[in-house]
C-alpha cells in the first residue's frame, strides 16, 4: 500500500473559453470538477499504473463532500479524515485561442489542534498497513512549518519511508527529520535554498542536512538524483508541449512506486521521467498517456551525473 | 407571505485581487461564497427589510448543499426543492486596482421531466400561502422556454399575482399568460422585442401582449412603469457609483412588497427606486444600505410618464 496523504486538498475547476477577456462576462459551455491537490493526483496515477493506494488528508464542508464523492466515482480509496472547515477550490480558466491558463488559488481551511490530533492518530494507524508514505503540497492555514517534520518522524518511528513533495520553510524543516526522498522542481529548490543556482549543490545540500536521496525536476530536462549509491541524469527523448500541471505528481508517484518495490535506481529514474512526460500529454493533472509512456520509457536516458 | 422562485440557483463566488493577469497564477487571500440567483437575491432584500419570504427553486449536488447551509446561515426560509443534478457556480473577480470585475458564468444543472413534475406540485402547495410569486432569473437545462408561462398559468390559477424577471424567449411564452408585473432592463427590453428602440413602445408592447403592469428599469436613470392606471417615470436624486449587481433583485423586492400591500404606484416606485440605489451602494448583491435607502426616498422624483 502506498498512502499519499493530502493535507491541504482542493476542489479543482476547470473553464475552457474561446477568449478570455479580463473584466468581461463569460457564459461557459460547461465546467470540469474534480479533486485535487498533489497528493490525490499521485494516488490517480499509482491507482492508474495498477498500484494499491490510499488517499488520506484533510477535508471539510460541501466543498469535501464534492472532493469523496468524486474520489468514490474514480475508484480511489478515500481515508481523509473530515474537518469543520471548508476545502479550497482552484479555478483554472484555459483560453483556447492563447493557449493560456489563468489560475485562481484560494486559502486552504483553517485547521485546529483538535482536529490535527485526531489526523495524527489516524495517520499513525494508516503507517501500520503502509509500505511507503507520500507527503505532498501545501499546508493549511493553522498548521505550523514543522508539519511535515512530524509526520516524517511518525512514519520513521514505524520504519515507514517517506516520498516528500514540498519546498520551502515545510521542506527545511522536515528535511533533518530524514524523508526517505525529497522532490523539490529546480525553482522550488533554489528558493528554498535562498537562491543557490546550482542544482547539484542544492541536491547535496539537502542531503548533507538529512535526505536521504533528492530528486529535482528540470521541467523539460529531465530528473537529477543525488542518492547514496550515486547521481544521475534522466532526460525524455524530446520536447513535449501539453499540460505541465501535474508531472511533478507522476514523477512522485513513479519514484514512490519504485521506492516501495526497491527498483534500482537508473530504472526507478527511467520510469519517472516517462511517466512524468506522459503526464504531461494528458489533458488533465493525475492522467497520463499509457501508449506515450511505453514509448517514452525506452527513449528515456539516465546517465550518472559527476 | 412573498415566495421567490429560483430554478436555476447558484453560488455566487466573488475573489478580489489586487491585479488581475491573464495567463498569470493568483493566490487569494480569501474567498467570498454566498447563495446567489435572482430570485434569492431578492428574497435576502425582502427579509433584509422586514418582509415574510420563502425561497423555493432547484438545487443539486454539493454546490446545492452550500445554497442550503448559506440562506439557513442567513435566517431565510428554505422551501427548495432538490434535484440530482448540481447547481452551477458563478465565479466573478474583481480587480482593486482598475475596479474591473471579471465574471465567469458556469450553466446550470439539468433538470429532468420527473424533477419538474415533482416541482410543480410543490409550487402549487406553496402558492395556498403566498400573496405574491416572484420569479426570477434564468432557466436551467431540461427546461423550455414555456416554463415561466405554465407557473404564471397555475398562480392565476390560485389567485396569486406574479412578479416575473427573465427576458428572452421564456419572457414572450410568460406575458400572454397575465403576469402582474415584468420588469425587463431596457437592454433585456430591447432584445426580446428584437430591436425596439422606445422603451415606452416597448413596455405598451408588452402590456398588449398580456402583462398587467411593465416596469423597465433605466439603470441610474430609474424606472419607467406602464400600468392599467397610468404610466410613470421614477429617478433617485443622484448617480451613485457603486456595484450594480442586484439593483435589479432590489427593485423587484420593492415592487413585490408593493404589490403584496397594495401601496398606490407612486409611492411603490418611489420605494423600488431609493431600494434599488441602496443596493447600488453595497458592495453585495442581495444586501443594501439602510441609512441610504432613507435619505434616497425622499430625494427620488416621480413624474407622470406621457
Amino acid at each position: 500500500m502506498i498512502t499519499t496523504v493530502t493535507l491541504n486538498a482542493a476542489v479543482d475547476v476547470t473553464y475552457t473559453v474561446d477568449r478570455f477577456r479580463s473584466g468581461g462576462s463569460h457564459r461557459l459551455p460547461a465546467a470540469h470538477r474534480r479533486a485535487g491537490g498533489k497528493g490525490i493526483n499521485v494516488s490517480r496515477v499509482l491507482a492508474a499504473a495498477g498500484h494499491d493506494t490510499t488517499v488520506t488528508g484533510l477535508v471539510g464542508g460541501p466543498s469535501g463532500d464534492a472532493v469523496r464523492l468524486e474520489l468514490a466515482a474514480a475508484g480511489l480509496r478515500d481515508s481523509l479524515v473530515t474537518i469543520a472547515g471548508t476545502t479550497r477550490q482552484t479555478v483554472t480558466v484555459v483560453e483556447q485561442a492563447a493557449g493560456d491558463a489563468t489560475v485562481l488559488l484560494e486559502p486552504g481551511p483553517e485547521v485546529t489542534a483538535a482536529e490535527w490530533r485526531e489526523f495524527r492518530t489516524h495517520y499513525r494507524h494508516l503507517l501500520t498497513t503502509s509500505r511507503v508514505m507520500v507527503l505532498s503540497g501545501s499546508l493549511p492555514a493553522g498548521l505550523p512549518d514543522e508539519t511535515y517534520a512530524e509526520l516524517v518522524l511518525l512514519a520513521r518511528r514505524h520504519d515507514v519511508p517517506v516520498v516528500l513533495d514540498c519546498c520551502g520553510p515545510s521542506l527545511l524543516a522536515a528535511v533533518p527529520a530524514g524523508p526517505a526522498l525529497v522532490k523539490p522542481n529546480a525553482l522550488e529548490l533554489a528558493e528554498t535554498l535562498g537562491g543557490s543556482a546550482d542544482v547539484r549543490a542544492g541536491a547535496e545540500e539537502l542531503r548533507a542536512a538529512g535526505a536521504r536521496s533528492v530528486v529535482v525536476s528540470l521541467g523539460a530536462e529531465g530528473l537529477l538524483a543525488v542518492t547514496l549509491v550515486g547521481a544521475w541524469s534522466a532526460r525524455p527523448p524530446e520536447r513535449l508541449s501539453g499540460n505541465p500541471t501535474g508531472a511533478g505528481d507522476a514523477a512522485v508517484a513513479a519514484l514512490s512506486a519504485g521506492l516501495a518495490r526497491n527498483t534500482p535506481w537508473p530504472e526507478r529514474l527511467r520510469q519517472a521521467v516517462a511517466l512524468s512526460a506522459a503526464a504531461v500529454k494528458a489533458p488533465l493533472a493525475g492522467d497520463f498517456d499509457a501508449p506515450a509512456y511505453r514509448s517514452l520509457l525506452s527513449g528515456t536516458t539516465v546517465t550518472p551525473d559527476g
